[in-house]
């Protein structure tokens, strides 16, 4: 029946492009946006467009931050320059600052590694980690995913980073807080059991 | 930390618009957008407000149709005007028409009637629906979903129809094709039993 519809199919098309919305609700999306008051959708795009202009990257961080403003991590005073915490990307960022315990500044690495989608060690900012270490750094800690690509990662810099004076460190791995050693799966026990502290 | 990013922010909030998009993965799609080409989301905006402009309801039956096209299912030479199934909303209709056997035309009623989200019969195109009937329809289909408020749609509008010469009919109930009668709910089976045709 879209033959009939160009322009809803050409709508259709272009929603598909937003990630996370699935597809059975496309429809009811694109319905809610002709729905709206046209004002209403003007503003939405201007807010999307003024939006790209203003929010840049970090030139050292690669953090997100406004285009007039200095970037909220780098500049502060309260923060230590010479701890970086390395993420994948803005969500780790956003996971780590969320425990309000962290003072150091960060380093968005823009994902993992990943040969099967394409993501080499070009794609990511790890060169320019490279260099920031090479300015000087006391301690780098990885903080990727606890997953295959995160980990490969991790193993890919800290490979970069030998030889150089500078602290690698990582995540503690083990039990999460609350749970309870029954409804663990075993890797995790197991990593819980060898990577052991002293009580 | 959104105090330092208040174009962010109001991404953000413009994203919280978007039905459908579950609020952990806002932060995901406002990246997406930031990421894109310029060019882009120029592209996208302009498809959005190209869509407004363009696609609109039609007068008889209020499903979407193209500005400068008659409706495709009011002006089909193939279509039997005299039949009319009621639908809630263009999911449904889309629902019907994917059975591809059915060669009447719809009445799209924008939602059911729910008093404790405001919508009342003023609400939804009911009284364009007697309109239509008074102006000469053999069948009503009352096609709305079986829930409470679908069922008190259709038997609001079966109400409004008596005693005007037209048939009411509705969708059959029943056990689904495919369906064993154990796993069934005990209502389903129950309407199944009593509202039971000849073999």
């Amino acid at each position: 029946m879209f033959h009939e519809l160009p322009t809803f199919a050409q709508l259709i098309k272009g929603l598909q492009q937003i990630p996370f919305l699935a597809s059975k609700n496309l429809y009811r999306v694109a319905e809610h946006f002709l729905q709206m008051d046209p004002e209403r959708v003007d503003q939405f795009c201007a807010l999307l467009i003024h939006a790209k202009e203003k929010i840049v990257r970090c030139d050292e961080c690669f953090c997100w931050k406004e285009r007039e403003r200095p970037c909220s991590f780098c500049s502060s005073p309260k923060r230590d320059k010479q701890l970086v915490c390395v993420v994948e990307t803005w969500q780790e960022l956003f996971a780590i600052e969320k425990t309000d315990g962290y003072q150091g500044v960060y380093h968005v690495l823009g994902g993992a590694i990943c040969p099967l989608e394409g993501i080499g060690p070009d794609e990511l900012t790890i060169a320019q980690l490279i260099a920031r270490v090479d300015r000087g750094v006391k301690e780098i800690i990885l903080a990727t995913n606890q997953t295959p690509e995160g980990e490969a990662t991790a193993a890919f810099i800290a490979r970069k980073l030998k030889g150089k004076e500078v602290i690698v460190s990582c995540l503690a791995r083990g039990l999460p807080v609350g749970s309870s050693l029954e409804a663990m799966d075993r890797v995790t026990v197991y990593k819980a059991l060898s990577e052991r502290r002293l009580f």
